[in-house]
């Protein structure tokens, strides 16, 4: 027989937090498991760090070949997997200094001189946000690009366009991807700007006020590729703006993603049915083999909220904080690798999800001749001819009200039956209402239209080669 | 020389991004790194159900016996760390089946009868709550009881209480402890809450409509020791109520720990030095002995976005969700888990440092002293010899003001003095404005008077012993 | 001609910042607009305040008559809209004390004896949300009426349930009102909590300390209808917990809401058409009398960021304040009420659409009988037989397959067609895939059969009754 | 005696709850006294579009001249405070254009023509958005302002800098005003974008497709001040990054505000005592003219919350909306509004409180010759005369126990005690320890010495020169 509830005999789940407070104390305090992936970013920092010191007479050129060379082992000890990370290591900077003073003797001592943990390893911060914004402009540029193909390659397709997912007016689906595309520049305009704040050089702040050696900040910035060096030592070690930026922008993509992913979900939907998902972008059930769930786009609308989390996490944990360092700020790592871990990744699978997609191109007309989405434009015909505005708005919308009754469409009306309903009709009113037709007269800049969205692709293009794709 | 721009050449942290999207798209739909943590959940909900459904006659009692004792065999290797989890299996439920399959044959198939993986994972993720919101029950009913000690073992200092930061009257110390205390109750309180949220068993709801299986959900969430079973098998599959309230409870939690954090910071400064925190919940730096920097509570305040973060996410990703399952829900662990590991550690490393911090008394009675915190009391005075309360405070103010002046503090005043600013104080005005007067006068229930504060100790020592202390 | 670019002569939108100073100062730390609605609570937290203070031999008894009766006035003067609220009064207290005091003279003045602001604001604001927390449970239950109502009035229609979003197994659209039914049931559990919250008395704390007047706050707790007073001074003025909790409980239940719009929003689509709201809770469109917006549901939806933002709001303000009140404090009423409203609002406009629209059971039914969602209870029936359950599942997943080739549902397969493909088929099998019969076999508690959706029902009542419907 | 509780005889506050649901929806559909606020926007829009359909023969000159003039006409009203803003206008949009055709007859209505709601909205708000981002700039420009002229005015002071909250190292008072300043100039940086991000048309996308009428977008764009348009309808009238990036703006601007705001206030407190508030940003309590309360301080760090809170609403409120137009997005309006004008005056609050602030020049000095703030200072010392930085520190460590021991201070040992602890010190030791010596010496670029700061200085003032003021 069951033995009962064997919550009350022991937590099923307690046993992390059996620990002793001390073993608590230790994880607390702990940040290599985090910092561990900065240790490119620290290695050249030092590396520049050195050679600074070397150029302003600081060390020997001895020292300075000794330290560079030793650094150079180390990275490829730990690029190897051959690099010895020991627990009591508090961070990957003692760690690595560690490991180069027992290879290089003395010499590693003095690497650093005129630096203290505070801006070097604010500088491996920027270093690492400059390459996450990279990363995140270049999955941005595939995700850009792969829409335009898709638009290029369905310029014939029309569907219904929605407002309060209710039919409004016939779009092209090419319309709409880029939509979608306009909406990754600006989100790639975010991540370029958060580079640009981190692109600042905060090496050579020291602790809090600088230092008392012949620090040259602008060599050691321009070694390491920084546009920039910060003007304020208070400043250059206590801020997080830049991380702010980087969570912002990845914020927004989420939110664009969230989007582009709700539409997907509710296209593939039986009811829908105006696309459908590759395989590779779906799971199915093992009884309905008809069952298609489109589960990466699911995952990455769910997804939108750890990425809004980790920007408000950043936010909050910066309220408050009084100048210039506090540990408060190592909470400054987790949250941004994590959100751009994260926008990567779905930023690559959206880009594969879009790219192998089939777009039911019958299904979609069918469902852009329905709902009497001509019907501005008939008013816009009646409008045309002299009424005013409002006043076509009632005549039309009479119109249909009767075929809605009659269950006939706008498109079945002859030129008799819409004349008898206002002599404005003329012989060229069943025209208006074509879809096709449509579509085709919404060429004001940016509308619709296939000329118009030829030239949008045209403009898209010119976009995405400046930006580097 | 330098070999220039090392980001033109190859991004510093690119490596993570360079994979292809395939690697991006497996890394994306994998969940067995973060329910792995749910194994021994998954095997006791197994059982229960395997016993279930041998109790109703759908399973052999040859196979019951056969499954448990599979089971059984799969934990130990798991918790012997033998087991094999395998990059194909999807998740720990796969990976446990599969296993157990291995190992008994048919019977493992049949385990799955009458089930759904979204009724199971549910019923993991209850027991997990569970056993995450009775974790922090413990780690506060801690931190409650050292707050009791700390506060006992004070009980005769005097320190300002401040409102604005600013000096206001004088307090116990132990007042200010017990305050925190009745605080970390009520957040006692809401992990009972969402403990109880999370009894409940999903088990039985199958993917979400119920079964055809003649299954008694009431059996198995009795094996489970769930309180009580969904009444909708809707409901019981898309609820996450229990995770938020789970992360609500967190955050509120972590909010307290931040304020106390902050005065614990602050009464650690120089200047207000009303404090000294232990070695070991300080560090030091390696030139500034004095300098004990109180990173751990820096570190736990800077933790207060992380777990309102994760609270954020949550609810961002269950918003506008339609029933039944989504695969956005997911999501639902990894902020959870966190949160939890992070109230957790953080309670055991606020209790070792609230239990170790030296008291430094005569540094909070000197600043009790400051600040002419007793002039209320001297309106008091006056209000007892019959004037009007608003009347009071003008006739105190312009004495306090001559004080200033003169660089005296209300002590000094001679009856003499007093009796000459205003006819109605006499011959034991004086005492009314002793420090330790002012604070034994406070005997209004809840007040800081010291037989108020003794009170108060009892009965919040009662409430520990209810909370299992 | 245009004159140019408006915005570089004149701002179009800067007439609200071009203020002095000083006009910023005012507004800044003015609150009268805010507290303006705490007038009730004030006078009856004064009327307790001077009873007690009578019933305690402090103030004379002409004195509490004639304060009681001036605050009658005051109160009545308020009702009728001929209060005098002077631009100079800080707050609603002032405005209130000043306009008592001008009518009854010295007595007046004594009010505020043993009594400080913020344990007077304080227990306004208690008093507030306990009105706030029974306000919203009032909503709750008047929507989990309507949810019941709907549900008992269409207990025959059939629709597909979904599991992302694609379908999955029929339920009853009773059982999907259901599923909500609990959803509100447990926001009421988390309003009443709130309110259980906000039920203590912290008048008598007076600024911080507690006061040297012999109070009995018990007294005027009773007084005030509240269950409990605070046992700390400090904690009492400085906790917001109970706001804290109940934005937490207008937060889920807005998720709750978004959840719900959504599913009203696609249901109302041209695609799905399962239901029709009516024309009081959406807007049309003048041209398109077939587009009827579901704009409240939209509205809704879109304002659960409103109150998500408002419970972050509250905990970023919380986050390190030290003890005891601080004025950031200030920050904790205009989110709490705009909260409280609008989930209030929200609540009554979602009875209002449940109760008014119309369930398209034809075009549900129809839709249950697509996505060949009766292939488990095919794999039920094989299970049995005596077939594993996996097994079962491929067996099934190829009859599909062959199905959906041949263009056919489940239904139409023949007793010869099945037990061609599987020889345990029998005469039997066609039954099992009939939509009805797939309804009526989940029998499991909590499960979608007539049988137990009625008893759910009973259950629901049972349930609303205790709740106070 | 006491009627008991009245909670139970009727909600204190239960007034606002009570209206029928009728009233409720009618509130809920309502923006109007939101939106009111764009209506100088509105009609900037409507002159702008009116003029583009002249240019392009769509309307006649006499339309488009009656047009301009009723709609000026109606500008005057509204100024004028004469304006009939109606309860059945749903919008200020409405209610503009139902005044003009009051006036003016059927030309009124021809306005519409080729313009839909939702470009006309999007309109509006781009243009209120570039107003607000420019208010925010100029309030941005005027703390910097402030910040420059507080720094040049005291040049002279010196303070300690603080890491965890422990004194570290002196720096100058005016170096520490100007880390404020660089984050104060990002803020503007993040406000120019907001405002970048603004300027792009979305007139002439109409409902969400664009239109039939020959419009000419770039015209009207240029009529309105815009910089550019957008190239796709469904973004123009879908889009919200901009309002995004503005509340984000903000967001950030109050973090910034929050850190100086706790600055302010601790060295408000009486243990620090660094700084006097002006009366003017304080408030006082009646009985304690000591006790300045840093009010406005605290509101505005208070107010950070609320502001976050407004950003995350929004974020919520977009994620999952499908293209184009949904009426959740009715909700961008309140949030933004509320963010840039709590901003805008806690902006102009700070600008006050730093010109009123009195530096207490001698305190902060007092403060910078405790805590052993020179050790680093000696160590850097013995490191020029060849020592490595690591044994350094070890050396003065032991030093600085010593003298922690008997109470001395670094600069109170002599030449003789410093080289009987080490033999490097020499006769120019003493001069190392010096507090002026000490903030001196530090003259990397960005460093708080003297000769660096002025620097800063003139950079600060160069960029804000740029910056328009």
């Amino acid at each position: 027989m069951s033995t009962g509830n064997h919550d009350e005999a022991k937590p099923l789940w307690g046993g992390r937090f059996t620990g002793s407070v001390d073993e608590a104390t230790q994880r607390f305090g702990a940040s290599l498991d985090v910092d561990k992936r900065l240790w490119r970013e620290d290695i050249a920092g030092s590396k520049a760090h050195a050679r600074m010191l070397g150029r302003q007479g600081v060390l020997s050129s001895e020292d300075v070949e000794s330290i560079v060379a030793g650094l150079d082992r180390v990275a490829g000890h730990i690029e190897a997997g051959e690099f010895d990370f020991e627990i009591d290591d508090e961070d990957i900077h003692m760690s690595i200094e560690r490991n180069l003073t027992e290879d290089i003797g003395d010499a590693g001592k003095r690497l650093h001189t005129g630096r203290s943990r505070n801006d070097q390893v604010a500088t491996d911060m920027h270093l690492a946000a400059k390459s996450m914004a990279k990363a995140l402009q270049v999955q941005l540029v595939g995700l850009r690009a792969t829409l335009i193909d898709k638009a290029r390659a369905n310029l014939d397709v029309v569907m219904p366009g929605y407002t309060h997912m209710q039919k409004a007016q016939p779009v092209l689906f090419s319309h709409h991807m880029l939509a979608y595309y306009w909406m990754f520049t600006r989100d790639f305009d975010r991540a370029r700007s958060a580079e640009q704040a981190a692109d600042v050089s905060p090496l050579g702040s020291a602790a809090l006020a600088g230092t008392t050696y012949p620090l040259d900040r602008f060599f050691s910035a321009r070694e390491l590729g920084f546009a920039d060096v910060y003007p304020n030592s208070l400043d250059a070690v206590s801020d997080r703006d830049y991380i702010l930026d980087l969570l912002y922008a990845c914020s927004v993509t989420m939110i664009h993603l969230s989007r582009l992913c709700e539409e997907l979900i509710y296209w593939s939907t039986d009811e829908f049915s105006y696309i459908e998902m590759s395989d590779s972008y779906s799971t199915g059930s093992s009884i309905m083999p008809q069952k298609k769930n489109p589960d990466f786009a699911e995952l990455t609308r769910g997804k939108t909220g750890r990425v809004v989390g980790d920007l408000v996490s950043m936010l909050v944990t910066m309220k408050s904080l009084p100048l210039a360092y506090n540990k408060d700020m190592q909470e400054d790592k987790e949250g941004v690798f994590d959100a751009v871990d994260t926008v990567c990744d779905c930023l690559a699978c959206m880009s594969g999800m879009i790219r192998t997609l089939t777009v039911k191109k019958e299904n979609m007309r069918q469902g852009a001749n329905g709902g009497f989405m001509a019907a501005t434009d008939l008013a816009d015909y009646l409008v045309g001819k002299g009424m005013p505005f409002r006043e076509a708005h009632e005549v039309v919308g009479s119109l249909v009200l009767e075929c809605e009754k009659q269950g006939r469409t706008l498109q079945s009306l002859s030129v008799e039956e819409l004349s008898g309903h206002c002599g404005l009709f003329g012989e060229d009113a069943p025209a208006s209402v074509d879809i096709d037709n449509v579509v085709s007269r919404r060429t004001t800049f940016g509308g619709t239209a296939p000329s118009q969205v030829t030239e949008q692709l045209e403009l898209a293009e010119q976009r995405l080669h400046q930006d580097g794709a």
